[in-house]
């Protein structure tokens, strides 16, 4: 291996910049030559360890306009990158049609490689792969960061997390490709058309995390269209006979395990395709901010920092829960503050009757709403600051323990008040009308505050910037200079939480109560559709491009959506016990009603569990494909 | 690879005799040719496909006292067992106390091997591995079996599978050995002492599917002690108190939680030590009863029979699914039916108060019982049938469709009896008294129909074999002949089915009504104790020496247990909800009293699923070591 990166030369005629690193503004000269020599410098430059302490990476400084040397451009040679993408263990797809782990000596036998392709990586993948070598680049014997006393090294720590934290380096991000990015917004939202959205070239420009919410984004909506389709005559008519609506929640429940069962192995058959699927969790490096000691991963055998899996545990249910559970009380606490300032608004209201008294039966609202949505934003921080102390050693058990803590927050936050409305306060009316009301007004919100706000404002910047610059070119046109002025200013993009939880939620409103309001699908189909627009706008528009991060599936999502699928079997079949229509039927014996529920419900839980057991998580072919793998894999290791 | 088998001779110096092959008598001398020929043949004298059409083993016929020469003896050179052990994917232990798959070209690597060291494979392996060659002994170009025009040949089709049928081969089993066997009798049940049982040496003689049935036995009584030991103090001073059952099934139902989530933990551990944890499915070659046209197996690319997955999944969901639903609804009927007769004998019983009819009242319990027994019978015969139609690949997938089948059955006509007396008699006293009955008394006629008679009747028939040989050697002085003569008319030991069916019946009794009955456990960990010495027993005295089969779990027993305790929340929940303790409590209102019953069942189920979730399947080391091997796997696909 090693004699293979001396082959590499630093030195690449036509370099191409892949990826812009911003410096503070007056850092230190001996700093950014210790950072540059790092990145430049050659793997075999470092002794035994050198993998980890030098990344072969081309650097080239921009020179802004007004003179500002604070922008580096970082590039890597195509050999560099062919080694990289099998150092992140990148599947390709092979002439025989088969996905393979990507590794140098056998480029040959991959699909559309040739020495001279350089587009065989996408950029994407490209970026990626810098990204990863960036990440990855750790301290050796530093102590400190040359020029910063105060910014302490230790052996094995992530070099580039340390910079940002002390505020030297202000960010890295990909650039956008301009041309690529035009194709891929004509093809996306540019024509107004119908049908599926380009996912490949999504996957290609965007990575696999985002182009697989799009893919979930759509299947989801396609998937809402049935419940949407069967819910409007109940509205139109105004159907009322408990066993329309006994038959409406029924299909609901079956259908919602069916759709997400069938999104597992949609998912399996594009992430086959995209090659993400074979790739395994162990190449997963540990994340920028995981720390400990420098010791030998037991499963790699590669030196790197080890911290105790017990240590971890303690930490997780000895602190975080406990928060957690503390956070929930909270919150229910103050939702029934809010339930009894709305009394005390309603009785102060029908005491004096007066303008004043009208106005104040909005008060509480206004404060539950503005109330929820600090403790939102403080408990997030709270849980990433939780989830990161936590110090799990990958990225993605770092994302599923941030989203599980988020979620059952949120959760909790969204619909506690509808459930004291459902099964305390037994008010179907202000059920529907608080279900309505929360639906709609978030999806407003939601579309509002996600996307059309930023791309207005970041419209204006663009002109103002425009205008300094003095010259009205099209976006293609701009100069590499002008291109990254304009790009670093966008906003970043934090992945795809928000808008999954967005989608949770929605799901929640669709399913946990939809025999009393089977008109929430239409609204989430409606909603999905143009949500789609304004996500691909925003993604394409408003924010700097994100760096692609290959995933396999779409994680602690799927779990949570069949938790609430679950749940929604519960809540629907008490829902409907409670609706008057059955209450007549079972007038003589109260008994009886509650038996017969319990026992539908336990019915339909039985069903659903048979159901998700049945239905093979991933289609046979690629149960097929991917036991062909491991069946080689074992061969190669038998000649060995 | 083929060079290897040339260099592999088929004469041996010193023959060890390792199964036995039993011809039925006047087989004709050109099909013993052609059998014993087709055993013996190298594997390199078959051109391209000569893998599966020739197995290289040593045969000697075995000439009996008198005269007749119908029966064999197979044996292999070491040599040649070593590269059958790489066929099968023989997993052992590594010099580094890694394990990982034994090869031929990487022999010197592993623990304890020597040329010369004719122990590394252990009897029961090597048998294993002729077993798996002489089942997977297929056809070439025979449209028949030489001399028996009758019996059908086509490509592909296992040999010894036809020979079965056609009753040309009476029986294949393995030879017992009895210096062995007697250490091992010793060391297991030779005396009395209180200690776990020898496992790995069970799994060394008996394979690793009877040894994981006596290691789940050994731990589910463990288990169960806890239980036993709160339970009696309920006997003991008759606590008929609410607070106490409901601690009591409270205790119980969390505990069968953790128990069955602990198992799967140290059943890893187990088959990691035993090396069946790291062989790999798609190593399975097809079961001897699959069939279909010869083509390429998609996922080794070697030819074999294929059979559409299509026409099973048709064959499974169209046929036996509603022929499985048919026979359930029958049971049920035919309970019904018990019932009516039941009230019909007391009502007889009451009018005419004669002795006569006091011998009626016992008519309808022993009627029910004959046509219980006959219909367990009958089904288990269709269901084999049906499992055999369905045809499928693989011998696991085969067992756990025909366990799927019995065992839903089985349950049905142990507890529908049961339910109907608690939940539609709502009789907690005759509950209490026909679980106590059935319990107790399935318990000892299992005990002496499954091992004590069959023990009885084979010593019976060693005196008579013994006498008729007019010699009264021990054991161990045995000759071969009269050892072979001996063995081959032992009993067949048809699998761990029907005990592990027998302590998942015992777990139903022990936890779907706990709360009525805490006794219960008491008497499953007796009936556990002796449990294990009668199947002890019973595997080295009374049955032929079964073939080893490598299982890396309990498969589908482990989904039936948790399954059962699933099941058990419901029905203890209901239980306590009826008694008239938590009536008195609730006793202004019954809604209040099942509404609180049905949170306390969701809460308890929510708690379960957590905590099924968040123990690990699999211990932490083990866990690493399996990434470790994964890593190694891919790394060493990267080399080729």
């Amino acid at each position: 291996m090693a004699e293979r990166w001396s082959f590499l030369d630093t030195f690449e005629p036509n370099f191409r910049p892949l990826v812009v690193i911003e410096l503070a503004k007056g850092t230190k000269e001996e700093t950014i030559e210790w950072f540059t020599k790092r990145i430049v410098d050659k793997k075999t430059n470092g002794g035994e360890y050198s993998m980890i302490f030098c990344a072969q990476l081309l650097v080239k400084p921009l020179i802004m306009e007004n003179g500002d040397k604070n922008i580096y451009l970082v590039g890597a040679s195509h050999l560099r990158l062919l080694l990289g993408a099998e150092t992140v263990g990148l599947v390709k797809e092979c002439n025989d049609n088969s996905m393979r782990t990507f590794t140098y000596s056998s480029r040959k036998t991959f699909k559309d490689f040739a020495d001279d392709n350089h587009n065989f990586l996408t950029m994407a993948e490209c970026q990626y792969i810098i990204k990863h070598e960036l990440d990855n680049l750790r301290a050796k014997d530093e102590k400190i960061i040359p020029g910063y006393p105060q910014a302490k090294l230790y052996p094995g720590k992530s070099i580039v997390r340390r910079l940002l934290t002390s505020g030297i380096l202000v960010q890295i991000f990909p650039l956008h490709d301009r041309e690529e990015l035009k194709k891929l917004r004509h093809s996306w939202y540019g024509r107004v058309k119908v049908g599926y959205q380009p996912l490949d070239e999504i996957r290609c420009y965007f990575g696999e995390t985002i182009a697989l919410y799009f893919g979930f984004l759509e299947y989801f909506t396609f998937a809402l269209i049935p419940m949407a389709v069967i819910g409007i005559p109940y509205y139109v008519f105004a159907w009322e006979d408990y066993d329309k609506y006994v038959m409406f929640a029924t299909f609901n429940l079956l259908w919602s395990t069916v759709i997400l069962e069938v999104w597992k192995r949609i998912c399996a058959l594009m992430t086959y395709r995209w090659g993400t699927l074979l790739m395994k969790r162990q190449f997963e490096e540990p994340r920028p901010g995981f720390h400990g000691v420098l010791g030998i991963n037991p499963v790699t055998g590669r030196e790197e920092p080890v911290y105790s899996s017990i240590k971890r545990q303690i930490r997780i249910y000895l602190v975080s829960l406990p928060f957690v559970c503390l956070c929930l009380y909270f919150s229910l606490y103050v939702m029934m503050i809010y339930f009894d300032l709305e009394q005390w608004a309603l009785d102060y209201h029908e005491e004096n009757q007066s303008n004043f008294s009208n106005l104040m039966l909005f008060v509480p609202s206004i404060i539950y709403a503005v109330v929820i949505e600090i403790m939102n934003r403080i408990y997030r921080y709270a849980a990433e600051f939780l989830t990161s102390w936590e110090n799990h050693r990958l990225e993605s058990s770092y994302q599923n323990h941030l989203i599980l803590k988020v979620l059952v927050f949120n959760f909790l936050n969204c619909f506690a008040s509808l459930f004291y409305i459902a099964f305390v306060l037994f008010d179907m009316k202000l059920l529907r009308q608080s279900l309505a009301t929360l639906l709609i007004t978030s999806q407003i919100l939601n579309q509002f505050a996600e996307s059309l706000l930023p791309y207005w404002l970041q419209k204006r910047h663009k002109k103002r910037m425009k205008k300094r610059m003095c010259s009205l070119k099209t976006d293609t046109d701009l100069s590499l200079v002008e291109q990254v002025n304009l790009e670093k200013e966008m906003g970043t993009y934090f992945g795809t939480f928000d808008d999954y939880l967005e989608l949770f939620l929605q799901f929640g409103y669709v399913s946990l109560f939809s025999c009393v309001y089977p008109l929430a699908a239409v609204f989430a189909v409606l909603n999905n559709i143009t949500e789609i627009y304004s996500d691909a706008l925003k993604m394409c528009r408003v924010y700097k491009r994100p760096f692609a991060e290959p995933t396999a599936n779409i994680g602690v999502w799927q779990l949570a959506f069949e938790t609430m699928s679950v749940i929604s079997v519960v809540t629907n079949c008490i829902l409907i016990g409670m609706s008057p229509q059955v209450n007549a039927l079972f007038a003589d014996s109260k008994t009886d009603l509650i038996l017969t529920v319990a026992l539908v419900e336990h019915l339909l839980l039985a069903i659903k569990f048979i159901m998700a057991f049945v239905i093979p998580d991933k289609p046979r072919d690629i149960q097929l494909k991917l036991a062909k793998l491991e069946f080689e894999s074992l061969e190669a290791l038998k000649q060995q």
